[in-house]
């Protein structure tokens, strides 16, 4: 685990890769976001995207399994907030490697041990697109 | 469905509820977020929160399947953008509300039968503490 203490400025990590299968985008969507065009193929070929995406929901449970995997990961106390953009669908068979970088951190006023980074996470797919793009901040706790 | 004619801007709509079990915590976290204050009651104890809560991004997943389990739903063609915080923990036994309202709407410039819905959409526990604040971008379809 990476303490406040560990985390570097600047640096992007890659720190892990997904592979997305339709079963899965199905599966996602059928529990947390069942609209046609995430688990119809035949309706998905009517939408904008001509094809079957995944939810963006599930987009950004990839991220955060990906993170949560990562045994070097920071030591996140909470999450503080983020915003998301989807600037390309996720399809079925994307492998999407994630990037991680610390953009700014400093230490909490208000609660001693612990500290405030802010990240930039992007998901990229084997064209280079990138389909997740997410800029967060989150309470990381410093070395005990 | 509501198409973009039918949105009406500056009008909240409570659009359903969920209630978060335990079960359900852990069960999404195992597979999403499988991070120690989210699975284990004893580790959760020591975290910030003093308790077990619930990953972001199943918050997140909570309130994209009130929105997508509502006949009266935006006919949503993509998701553009979105920014997301999280005032207070979501916890076990948790009764949640979901609030929906359209901020601004234009048509698409580029598209032609699409507009441009800006939405602000919060989770409310039964104490009345938002633990979900989500301000939204979408593609929305025009009346056929």
């Amino acid at each position: 685990m990476r303490y406040f203490e560990d985390v570097e400025v600047g640096v992007a990590h890659e720190i892990g890769e997904h592979c997305v299968s339709r079963e899965e985008i199905v599966r996602f969507a059928s529990e947390w976001d069942p609209q046609p065009f995430h688990l119809d193929e035949e309706q998905a070929t009517q939408s904008v995207f001509g094809g079957l995406t995944a939810s963006s929901c599930h987009t950004y449970a990839i991220s955060s399994l990906i993170f949560s995997k990562n045994p070097d990961r920071m030591a996140v106390a909470a999450m503080l907030g983020l915003s998301l953009r989807f600037p390309t669908a996720v399809r079925p068979g994307d492998e999407l490697r994630q990037l991680d970088e610390c953009i700014e951190k400093r230490l909490s006023r208000s609660r001693p041990g612990l500290g405030v980074v802010q990240s930039r996470t992007t998901l990229t797919n084997r064209a280079g697109q990138e389909v997740f793009v997410m800029e967060s901040s989150y309470l990381v706790r410093c070395r005990p």
